[in-house]
Protein backbone atom coordinates (compact mmCIF):
# COMPACT_ATOMS: atom_id res chain seq x y z
CA UNK A 1 0.00 0.00 0.00
CA UNK A 2 3.01 2.52 1.29
CA UNK A 3 4.70 1.97 -2.21
CA UNK A 4 1.66 2.89 -3.96
CA UNK A 5 0.81 5.79 -2.25
CA UNK A 6 4.72 6.36 -2.77
CA UNK A 7 4.60 5.19 -6.22
CA UNK A 8 1.82 8.24 -6.76
CA UNK A 9 3.87 10.59 -5.24
CA UNK A 10 6.29 10.82 -7.84
CA UNK A 11 5.80 12.57 -11.10
CA UNK A 12 3.99 10.20 -13.23
CA UNK A 13 5.91 9.83 -16.55
CA UNK A 14 4.38 12.38 -18.93
CA UNK A 15 2.67 9.70 -21.38
CA UNK A 16 0.14 12.45 -22.52
CA UNK A 17 3.25 13.63 -24.52
CA UNK A 18 3.64 10.34 -26.14
CA UNK A 19 3.09 11.38 -30.43
CA UNK A 20 0.01 9.67 -31.44
CA UNK A 21 2.08 7.08 -34.14
CA UNK A 22 4.22 5.78 -31.08
CA UNK A 23 0.74 5.13 -28.93
CA UNK A 24 -0.46 3.73 -32.03
CA UNK A 25 2.29 1.02 -32.08
CA UNK A 26 2.36 0.65 -28.72
CA UNK A 27 -1.68 -0.56 -28.59
CA UNK A 28 -0.85 -2.27 -31.85
CA UNK A 29 1.88 -4.59 -30.59
CA UNK A 30 -0.02 -4.86 -27.58
CA UNK A 31 -2.85 -5.63 -29.25
CA UNK A 32 -1.18 -8.61 -31.66
CA UNK A 33 0.27 -10.23 -28.66
CA UNK A 34 -3.19 -10.82 -27.18
CA UNK A 35 -5.03 -11.93 -29.96
CA UNK A 36 -2.33 -14.58 -30.92
CA UNK A 37 -2.17 -15.27 -27.77
CA UNK A 38 -6.00 -15.75 -27.18
CA UNK A 39 -7.15 -15.89 -30.51
CA UNK A 40 -9.97 -13.11 -31.73
CA UNK A 41 -13.04 -13.87 -29.99
CA UNK A 42 -11.25 -14.18 -26.38
CA UNK A 43 -8.91 -11.46 -26.67
CA UNK A 44 -10.25 -8.53 -24.48
CA UNK A 45 -9.76 -4.99 -24.98
CA UNK A 46 -8.95 -5.03 -20.99
CA UNK A 47 -6.20 -6.95 -21.81
CA UNK A 48 -4.87 -5.23 -24.49
CA UNK A 49 -4.92 -2.13 -22.82
CA UNK A 50 -3.25 -3.20 -19.82
CA UNK A 51 -0.80 -4.91 -21.79
CA UNK A 52 -0.46 -1.26 -24.08
CA UNK A 53 -0.88 0.95 -20.34
CA UNK A 54 -3.03 2.49 -22.42
CA UNK A 55 -5.93 3.53 -21.29
CA UNK A 56 -9.49 1.59 -23.23
CA UNK A 57 -11.07 5.20 -23.95
CA UNK A 58 -7.88 6.20 -25.64
CA UNK A 59 -7.61 2.88 -27.50
CA UNK A 60 -11.22 3.24 -28.95
CA UNK A 61 -10.22 6.94 -29.63
CA UNK A 62 -7.46 5.98 -31.85
CA UNK A 63 -7.86 2.99 -33.52
CA UNK A 64 -11.61 2.10 -32.88
CA UNK A 65 -13.51 -0.97 -32.21
CA UNK A 66 -11.82 -4.34 -31.70
CA UNK A 67 -12.95 -5.44 -35.22
CA UNK A 68 -11.26 -2.09 -36.44
CA UNK A 69 -8.22 -2.78 -34.01
CA UNK A 70 -7.95 -6.63 -35.74
CA UNK A 71 -8.09 -4.98 -39.30
CA UNK A 72 -5.64 -2.27 -38.19
CA UNK A 73 -3.04 -5.03 -36.67
CA UNK A 74 -3.46 -7.08 -40.09
CA UNK A 75 -2.75 -3.73 -41.96
CA UNK A 76 0.20 -3.25 -39.86
CA UNK A 77 1.82 -6.81 -40.10
CA UNK A 78 1.14 -7.24 -43.71
CA UNK A 79 2.91 -3.83 -44.50
CA UNK A 80 6.07 -4.86 -42.23
CA UNK A 81 6.42 -8.02 -43.92
CA UNK A 82 6.23 -6.08 -46.89
CA UNK A 83 8.83 -4.11 -46.10
CA UNK A 84 11.08 -6.88 -45.04
CA UNK A 85 10.78 -8.59 -48.16
CA UNK A 86 11.46 -5.18 -49.97
CA UNK A 87 14.51 -4.30 -47.97
CA UNK A 88 15.85 -7.71 -48.03
CA UNK A 89 16.34 -7.73 -52.32
CA UNK A 90 19.21 -5.88 -53.80
CA UNK A 91 18.64 -5.30 -57.13
CA UNK A 92 22.98 -5.02 -57.96
CA UNK A 93 22.50 -8.99 -57.17
CA UNK A 94 22.17 -11.71 -59.90
CA UNK A 95 18.45 -12.67 -60.07
CA UNK A 96 18.81 -15.91 -58.16
CA UNK A 97 20.39 -14.15 -55.07
CA UNK A 98 17.67 -11.33 -55.20
CA UNK A 99 15.17 -14.36 -55.13
CA UNK A 100 17.20 -16.37 -52.18
CA UNK A 101 17.13 -12.73 -49.91
CA UNK A 102 13.38 -12.49 -50.82
CA UNK A 103 12.98 -16.00 -49.98
CA UNK A 104 14.97 -15.89 -47.01
CA UNK A 105 13.37 -12.87 -45.47
CA UNK A 106 10.15 -14.29 -45.48
CA UNK A 107 10.85 -16.97 -43.84
CA UNK A 108 13.17 -15.26 -41.45
CA UNK A 109 10.03 -12.68 -40.82
CA UNK A 110 7.57 -15.76 -40.07
CA UNK A 111 9.93 -16.76 -37.44
CA UNK A 112 10.82 -13.78 -36.00
CA UNK A 113 6.78 -12.46 -35.70
CA UNK A 114 5.37 -16.17 -35.08
CA UNK A 115 2.64 -13.82 -33.41
CA UNK A 116 2.13 -11.55 -35.92
CA UNK A 117 1.91 -14.30 -38.19
CA UNK A 118 -0.80 -15.63 -36.47
CA UNK A 119 -2.73 -12.98 -36.45
CA UNK A 120 -1.98 -11.81 -40.30
CA UNK A 121 -2.76 -15.13 -41.31
CA UNK A 122 -4.48 -17.79 -38.94
CA UNK A 123 -6.69 -16.01 -37.04
CA UNK A 124 -7.97 -13.52 -39.51
CA UNK A 125 -8.39 -16.97 -41.53
CA UNK A 126 -10.30 -18.60 -38.53
CA UNK A 127 -12.67 -15.60 -38.38
CA UNK A 128 -14.08 -15.23 -42.12
CA UNK A 129 -15.77 -11.88 -43.28
CA UNK A 130 -14.61 -8.95 -42.82
CA UNK A 131 -10.62 -10.48 -41.78
CA UNK A 132 -10.71 -12.61 -44.45
CA UNK A 133 -11.41 -9.66 -47.03
CA UNK A 134 -8.56 -7.75 -45.52
CA UNK A 135 -6.47 -10.84 -45.70
CA UNK A 136 -7.22 -11.54 -49.28
CA UNK A 137 -6.30 -7.65 -50.08
CA UNK A 138 -3.29 -8.29 -48.32
CA UNK A 139 -2.29 -11.07 -50.48
CA UNK A 140 -3.31 -8.76 -53.79
CA UNK A 141 -0.77 -6.21 -52.81
CA UNK A 142 1.85 -9.22 -51.76
CA UNK A 143 1.63 -10.55 -55.33
CA UNK A 144 1.78 -6.88 -56.99
CA UNK A 145 5.16 -6.57 -55.35
CA UNK A 146 6.59 -9.88 -55.99
CA UNK A 147 5.55 -9.73 -59.29
CA UNK A 148 7.45 -6.24 -59.43
CA UNK A 149 10.11 -7.71 -58.11
CA UNK A 150 10.23 -10.79 -60.20
CA UNK A 151 10.28 -8.96 -63.41
CA UNK A 152 12.82 -6.25 -61.75
CA UNK A 153 15.36 -8.91 -61.14
CA UNK A 154 15.17 -10.57 -64.78
CA UNK A 155 16.04 -7.29 -66.11
CA UNK A 156 19.58 -8.32 -67.30
CA UNK A 157 18.44 -11.87 -67.65
CA UNK A 158 18.05 -13.49 -71.47
CA UNK A 159 14.32 -13.70 -71.04
CA UNK A 160 13.15 -10.19 -69.33
CA UNK A 161 9.81 -10.35 -68.47
CA UNK A 162 7.16 -7.96 -67.51
CA UNK A 163 5.24 -7.62 -64.11
CA UNK A 164 1.75 -8.46 -65.50
CA UNK A 165 3.47 -11.59 -67.42
CA UNK A 166 4.84 -12.28 -63.30
CA UNK A 167 1.44 -11.79 -61.62
CA UNK A 168 0.19 -15.46 -62.01
CA UNK A 169 3.63 -16.56 -60.95
CA UNK A 170 3.65 -14.28 -58.08
CA UNK A 171 0.29 -15.27 -57.07
CA UNK A 172 1.53 -18.50 -57.16
CA UNK A 173 4.70 -17.49 -54.67
CA UNK A 174 2.35 -15.95 -52.41
CA UNK A 175 0.21 -19.02 -52.19
CA UNK A 176 3.20 -21.34 -51.76
CA UNK A 177 5.32 -19.19 -49.01
CA UNK A 178 1.62 -19.07 -47.09
CA UNK A 179 1.31 -22.60 -47.18
CA UNK A 180 4.99 -23.50 -46.48
CA UNK A 181 4.83 -21.55 -43.48
CA UNK A 182 1.48 -23.08 -41.97
CA UNK A 183 3.48 -26.51 -43.00
CA UNK A 184 6.20 -24.95 -40.68
CA UNK A 185 4.42 -23.97 -38.11
CA UNK A 186 3.10 -27.85 -37.49
CA UNK A 187 6.63 -29.06 -37.59
CA UNK A 188 8.76 -26.51 -36.25
CA UNK A 189 12.14 -28.66 -36.59
CA UNK A 190 13.49 -26.66 -39.62
CA UNK A 191 15.49 -23.89 -39.77
CA UNK A 192 14.54 -20.15 -41.79
CA UNK A 193 17.11 -21.36 -44.05
CA UNK A 194 16.16 -24.95 -44.61
CA UNK A 195 12.45 -23.48 -45.28
CA UNK A 196 13.80 -20.93 -47.98
CA UNK A 197 16.42 -23.39 -49.41
CA UNK A 198 13.05 -25.62 -50.40
CA UNK A 199 11.37 -23.05 -51.95
CA UNK A 200 14.09 -21.63 -53.59
CA UNK A 201 14.78 -24.95 -54.76
CA UNK A 202 11.08 -25.50 -56.17
CA UNK A 203 10.95 -22.27 -57.80
CA UNK A 204 14.59 -21.83 -58.92
CA UNK A 205 15.42 -24.64 -60.09
CA UNK A 206 12.04 -26.73 -60.36
CA UNK A 207 11.58 -30.66 -60.06
CA UNK A 208 12.76 -30.96 -62.97
CA UNK A 209 16.59 -30.36 -61.72
CA UNK A 210 16.05 -32.17 -58.85
CA UNK A 211 14.77 -35.49 -59.57
CA UNK A 212 18.28 -35.15 -61.81
CA UNK A 213 19.80 -34.86 -58.42
CA UNK A 214 20.84 -30.95 -59.26
CA UNK A 215 19.90 -28.36 -56.63
CA UNK A 216 20.42 -24.74 -55.96
CA UNK A 217 22.56 -23.72 -53.02
CA UNK A 218 23.67 -20.34 -51.89
CA UNK A 219 27.29 -19.26 -52.19
CA UNK B 1 -54.18 -24.63 -63.57
CA UNK B 2 -55.76 -27.41 -65.53
CA UNK B 3 -52.35 -28.82 -65.99
CA UNK B 4 -51.61 -28.81 -62.29
CA UNK B 5 -54.10 -31.15 -61.69
CA UNK B 6 -53.31 -33.17 -64.80
CA UNK B 7 -50.09 -33.63 -63.91
CA UNK B 8 -50.82 -34.55 -60.15
CA UNK B 9 -53.37 -37.09 -61.53
CA UNK B 10 -50.49 -38.88 -63.40
CA UNK B 11 -48.23 -40.98 -61.31
CA UNK B 12 -45.81 -39.64 -59.41
CA UNK B 13 -41.92 -40.83 -59.67
CA UNK B 14 -41.58 -43.51 -56.65
CA UNK B 15 -38.87 -41.36 -54.98
CA UNK B 16 -39.00 -42.61 -51.99
CA UNK B 17 -37.45 -45.65 -53.79
CA UNK B 18 -34.49 -43.83 -54.33
CA UNK B 19 -31.52 -45.42 -52.55
CA UNK B 20 -30.38 -42.61 -49.48
CA UNK B 21 -26.85 -41.79 -51.51
CA UNK B 22 -28.68 -40.89 -54.56
CA UNK B 23 -30.57 -38.66 -52.55
CA UNK B 24 -27.48 -37.19 -50.40
CA UNK B 25 -25.74 -36.34 -54.24
CA UNK B 26 -28.81 -34.42 -55.02
CA UNK B 27 -28.93 -32.71 -51.99
CA UNK B 28 -25.47 -31.98 -52.21
CA UNK B 29 -25.46 -30.78 -55.89
CA UNK B 30 -28.35 -28.23 -55.54
CA UNK B 31 -26.18 -27.28 -52.07
CA UNK B 32 -23.10 -26.72 -53.96
CA UNK B 33 -25.51 -24.48 -56.20
CA UNK B 34 -26.98 -22.58 -54.22
CA UNK B 35 -24.48 -21.98 -51.77
CA UNK B 36 -22.53 -20.62 -54.52
CA UNK B 37 -25.00 -18.53 -55.88
CA UNK B 38 -25.82 -16.59 -52.75
CA UNK B 39 -22.96 -17.49 -50.19
CA UNK B 40 -23.58 -19.25 -47.30
CA UNK B 41 -25.58 -16.35 -44.98
CA UNK B 42 -28.62 -15.69 -47.77
CA UNK B 43 -28.16 -19.23 -49.25
CA UNK B 44 -31.86 -20.87 -47.43
CA UNK B 45 -32.86 -24.39 -46.84
CA UNK B 46 -36.28 -23.69 -48.61
CA UNK B 47 -34.22 -22.94 -51.83
CA UNK B 48 -31.79 -25.67 -51.77
CA UNK B 49 -34.54 -27.88 -51.31
CA UNK B 50 -36.71 -26.73 -54.11
CA UNK B 51 -33.72 -27.17 -56.64
CA UNK B 52 -33.27 -30.59 -55.10
CA UNK B 53 -37.12 -31.85 -55.18
CA UNK B 54 -36.45 -33.11 -51.77
CA UNK B 55 -38.33 -32.04 -48.99
CA UNK B 56 -36.60 -30.18 -46.16
CA UNK B 57 -37.41 -32.64 -43.07
CA UNK B 58 -35.84 -35.12 -45.17
CA UNK B 59 -32.47 -33.31 -45.67
CA UNK B 60 -32.64 -32.24 -41.96
CA UNK B 61 -32.87 -36.29 -41.88
CA UNK B 62 -30.03 -36.85 -44.16
CA UNK B 63 -27.48 -34.24 -43.51
CA UNK B 64 -28.45 -32.16 -40.65
CA UNK B 65 -28.41 -28.32 -40.36
CA UNK B 66 -27.33 -26.08 -43.12
CA UNK B 67 -23.64 -25.74 -41.19
CA UNK B 68 -23.57 -29.76 -41.42
CA UNK B 69 -24.87 -29.18 -45.02
CA UNK B 70 -22.03 -27.03 -46.47
CA UNK B 71 -19.21 -29.13 -44.10
CA UNK B 72 -20.58 -31.69 -46.33
CA UNK B 73 -20.21 -29.59 -49.32
CA UNK B 74 -16.65 -28.99 -48.58
CA UNK B 75 -16.20 -32.46 -47.76
CA UNK B 76 -17.92 -34.08 -50.94
CA UNK B 77 -15.90 -31.64 -53.22
CA UNK B 78 -12.50 -31.50 -51.65
CA UNK B 79 -12.64 -35.38 -52.52
CA UNK B 80 -14.21 -35.14 -56.26
CA UNK B 81 -11.26 -32.92 -57.02
CA UNK B 82 -8.62 -35.42 -55.26
CA UNK B 83 -10.30 -38.10 -57.17
CA UNK B 84 -9.98 -35.92 -60.39
CA UNK B 85 -6.22 -35.57 -59.92
CA UNK B 86 -5.35 -39.12 -58.97
CA UNK B 87 -7.42 -40.58 -61.90
CA UNK B 88 -5.19 -38.33 -63.87
CA UNK B 89 -1.88 -39.20 -62.99
CA UNK B 90 -0.85 -42.60 -64.78
CA UNK B 91 2.41 -43.78 -63.07
CA UNK B 92 3.88 -45.54 -66.03
CA UNK B 93 4.58 -42.08 -67.53
CA UNK B 94 7.82 -40.02 -66.84
CA UNK B 95 7.65 -37.88 -64.00
CA UNK B 96 7.29 -34.59 -65.63
CA UNK B 97 4.50 -35.91 -67.96
CA UNK B 98 2.91 -37.19 -64.46
CA UNK B 99 3.09 -34.10 -62.92
CA UNK B 100 1.82 -32.29 -66.01
CA UNK B 101 -1.62 -34.22 -66.14
CA UNK B 102 -1.93 -33.59 -62.06
CA UNK B 103 -1.88 -30.01 -63.07
CA UNK B 104 -4.08 -30.20 -65.78
CA UNK B 105 -6.98 -31.86 -64.17
CA UNK B 106 -6.44 -29.41 -61.00
CA UNK B 107 -7.41 -26.81 -63.36
CA UNK B 108 -9.51 -28.64 -65.66
CA UNK B 109 -11.68 -29.63 -62.60
CA UNK B 110 -11.92 -25.86 -61.38
CA UNK B 111 -12.73 -25.01 -64.94
CA UNK B 112 -15.61 -27.09 -64.74
CA UNK B 113 -16.96 -27.00 -61.17
CA UNK B 114 -16.23 -23.07 -60.53
CA UNK B 115 -19.53 -23.30 -58.36
CA UNK B 116 -17.74 -26.09 -56.52
CA UNK B 117 -14.60 -24.57 -56.31
CA UNK B 118 -16.13 -21.47 -54.96
CA UNK B 119 -17.90 -23.28 -52.06
CA UNK B 120 -14.48 -25.26 -51.43
CA UNK B 121 -12.76 -22.22 -51.19
CA UNK B 122 -13.85 -18.85 -51.54
CA UNK B 123 -16.89 -19.20 -49.34
CA UNK B 124 -15.37 -21.72 -47.13
CA UNK B 125 -12.40 -18.86 -46.52
CA UNK B 126 -14.94 -16.12 -45.93
CA UNK B 127 -17.20 -17.63 -43.43
CA UNK B 128 -14.06 -18.76 -41.24
CA UNK B 129 -14.84 -21.46 -37.95
CA UNK B 130 -16.07 -24.19 -38.24
CA UNK B 131 -15.46 -24.31 -42.42
CA UNK B 132 -11.53 -22.96 -42.42
CA UNK B 133 -11.28 -26.06 -40.48
CA UNK B 134 -12.48 -27.97 -42.67
CA UNK B 135 -10.84 -26.58 -45.57
CA UNK B 136 -7.30 -26.99 -43.17
CA UNK B 137 -8.14 -30.49 -42.99
CA UNK B 138 -8.87 -30.44 -47.00
CA UNK B 139 -5.03 -29.03 -47.15
CA UNK B 140 -3.59 -31.55 -45.21
CA UNK B 141 -4.97 -34.65 -46.94
CA UNK B 142 -4.34 -32.65 -50.26
CA UNK B 143 -0.69 -32.19 -49.27
CA UNK B 144 -0.44 -36.16 -48.29
CA UNK B 145 -2.06 -37.32 -51.54
CA UNK B 146 0.35 -35.28 -53.71
CA UNK B 147 3.20 -36.08 -51.82
CA UNK B 148 2.70 -39.51 -52.21
CA UNK B 149 2.14 -38.90 -55.87
CA UNK B 150 5.45 -36.76 -56.22
CA UNK B 151 7.46 -39.32 -54.32
CA UNK B 152 6.14 -41.94 -56.37
CA UNK B 153 6.62 -39.91 -59.95
CA UNK B 154 10.56 -39.63 -58.95
CA UNK B 155 10.62 -43.48 -58.47
CA UNK B 156 12.44 -44.22 -61.40
CA UNK B 157 14.10 -41.41 -61.80
CA UNK B 158 17.75 -40.12 -60.84
CA UNK B 159 17.14 -39.11 -57.25
CA UNK B 160 14.50 -40.81 -55.15
CA UNK B 161 12.08 -38.38 -53.29
CA UNK B 162 10.57 -40.00 -50.04
CA UNK B 163 6.79 -39.18 -49.34
CA UNK B 164 7.95 -37.42 -46.01
CA UNK B 165 10.76 -35.14 -48.00
CA UNK B 166 8.02 -34.39 -50.44
CA UNK B 167 5.42 -32.84 -47.86
CA UNK B 168 7.08 -29.33 -48.03
CA UNK B 169 7.33 -29.05 -51.64
CA UNK B 170 3.65 -30.77 -51.73
CA UNK B 171 2.56 -28.11 -49.35
CA UNK B 172 3.87 -25.28 -51.30
CA UNK B 173 2.46 -26.64 -54.85
CA UNK B 174 -1.13 -26.63 -52.92
CA UNK B 175 -0.52 -23.66 -51.54
CA UNK B 176 0.30 -22.51 -55.33
CA UNK B 177 -2.14 -24.50 -56.96
CA UNK B 178 -4.87 -22.44 -54.78
CA UNK B 179 -3.53 -19.24 -55.07
CA UNK B 180 -3.45 -19.32 -58.93
CA UNK B 181 -6.66 -20.15 -59.27
CA UNK B 182 -8.13 -17.54 -57.23
CA UNK B 183 -6.20 -15.15 -59.24
CA UNK B 184 -7.64 -17.27 -62.28
CA UNK B 185 -11.23 -16.42 -60.88
CA UNK B 186 -10.37 -12.65 -61.33
CA UNK B 187 -8.44 -12.97 -64.96
CA UNK B 188 -10.14 -15.46 -66.67
CA UNK B 189 -9.26 -15.20 -69.90
CA UNK B 190 -6.85 -18.03 -69.95
CA UNK B 191 -7.33 -21.92 -70.60
CA UNK B 192 -6.93 -24.28 -68.04
CA UNK B 193 -3.97 -25.95 -70.07
CA UNK B 194 -2.26 -21.75 -69.78
CA UNK B 195 -2.96 -22.13 -66.60
CA UNK B 196 -1.53 -25.84 -66.04
CA UNK B 197 1.71 -24.75 -68.09
CA UNK B 198 2.66 -21.53 -66.04
CA UNK B 199 2.61 -23.82 -62.80
CA UNK B 200 4.34 -26.69 -64.60
CA UNK B 201 6.53 -24.06 -65.94
CA UNK B 202 7.29 -22.93 -62.05
CA UNK B 203 7.90 -25.92 -60.58
CA UNK B 204 9.47 -28.58 -63.41
CA UNK B 205 11.77 -25.84 -64.70
CA UNK B 206 11.46 -23.20 -62.64
CA UNK B 207 12.74 -19.71 -62.86
CA UNK B 208 16.71 -20.20 -63.35
CA UNK B 209 15.83 -22.05 -66.63
CA UNK B 210 13.11 -19.27 -67.67
CA UNK B 211 14.78 -16.17 -67.65
CA UNK B 212 18.02 -18.27 -69.70
CA UNK B 213 14.52 -18.55 -72.25
CA UNK B 214 14.04 -22.70 -71.26
CA UNK B 215 10.49 -23.74 -70.86
CA UNK B 216 8.24 -27.00 -70.50
CA UNK B 217 6.05 -27.66 -73.59
CA UNK B 218 3.95 -30.86 -73.66
CA UNK B 219 5.07 -33.26 -76.17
Amino acid sequence: MKADVEHSDRPRPRTKRLPRSVRERQILDAAVDVFAAHGFHQASMDEISEVAGISKPMIYAYLGSKEELFVACIQREAARLLDAIRGAVDTGLRPDQQLWRGLRSFFEYTQQYRSSWAVLHRQANAQGEPFSIELAQWRSRTRDVIAMLLARATESAEQQMQPEQMQPFAAALVGAGESLVDWWLDNPDHTADGMAMRLMNMVWMGFGDLVEGRDWKPE
